[in-house]
């Protein structure tokens, strides 16, 4: 090839990420060539960090530079309240809102006939052994409002019915910021059913 | 911050690539570390051998592996027939077309007075040097169907009026408006095959 392949190499790594396709590798590349020192020598030196440093952590499934993670090391954090959700992005969700003062649990995944998900797949057997070694107060599961979030949901709650722990789920109901008139007819359902006294 | 900062620079470089914004990015960064094995590091050698490897041709600023770049010293090309583009990802796209076997130039750019783009800008006194030093018979000008593209052609056509190469465009196969880039190899084959004197 004319480039010596290392460039349609490096665009066919780059389509295979989340949101770009062959195209805007493509461009992205072009990108990164045109703008060699400001873009790309950077991008190589944060990527490599990325790869040296970031572990996942074997508690709670964070991904981290520390193993246990800062969260799960965190003296101010309350260990007795556990949030327990699908994936690392929706940890990091949480973590932006800066609503949330517990510790966090990752599935790393939803339970999913149709995707031939099981429990064994999922990190349970860990979950299940932190709220029975250690003193929890609350399990929050934080999972999608969509089937196969709630379908998990329901599982973890029957397998953690033994347990001390109280089991929570997030409200359903109106997003912040949201229009009614946009909503879907669940959506409102849901949030007329847990309708609150207004203080 | 919770992950050492390294994730937060590395989603912040990412989020700088053209089609990405800070969401996707991050989107990115996970899809990379869940995948480390299997895309993070051998993303990591390709961008490192694309930094180390990639130059640009001092003679027709193609981006490639060698300098001069392949197609500079291909002896099947036609050294006598030049196609000025706009950027290296105009010359790619022709290359893909396989429609093309003379010799490139890059401008890297258009005039543009919205932008300040001048000719001392772009890579004109070159292109001029090249038409003047070898014998050329036929310089294409192969912008795009913009107005900033058909003004620097015209300007080209111009400054190239002295010489004797012939100054052709292409055909009006390349729909109004429309980029190189975003063509298909069908639409950039007949442009270039019904190419016609600058009137």
């Amino acid at each position: 090839m004319r480039n010596g392949n290392a460039i349609d190499e490096l665009t066919g790594l780059l389509a295979r990420l989340p949101g770009l396709g062959p195209r805007s590798a493509r461009r992205a590349v072009l990108a990164l060539l045109e703008k060699r020192e400001s873009l790309m020598l950077p991008l190589l030196g944060r990527l490599q960090a990325v790869a040296d440093q970031i572990v996942r952590c074997g508690v709670c499934g964070n991904l981290d530079t520390a193993e246990p993670c800062h969260i799960c090391t965190d003296p101010r954090r309350d260990q007795g309240l556990i949030c327990v959700v699908e994936d690392v992005a929706d940890l990091w969700a949480l973590e932006r809102a800066h609503a949330f003062q517990g510790v966090f649990h990752v599935l790393g995944g939803t339970l999913s006939a149709l995707d031939g998900v099981t429990p064994e797949d999922l990190a349970i057997a860990g979950l299940l052994a932190r709220v029975r070694g250690q003193p929890v107060r609350e399990v929050v599961l934080a999972m999608a409002a969509t089937v196969d979030g709630q379908t998990t949901a329901h599982y973890l709650a029957e397998r953690l019915a033994g347990a001390d722990a109280k089991v929570t789920r997030l409200a359903h109901g109106v997003p912040v910021g949201g229009e009614l008139d946009y909503l879907d007819d669940g959506t409102l359902t849901q949030a007329l059913r847990a309708r609150l006294p207004l203080a």
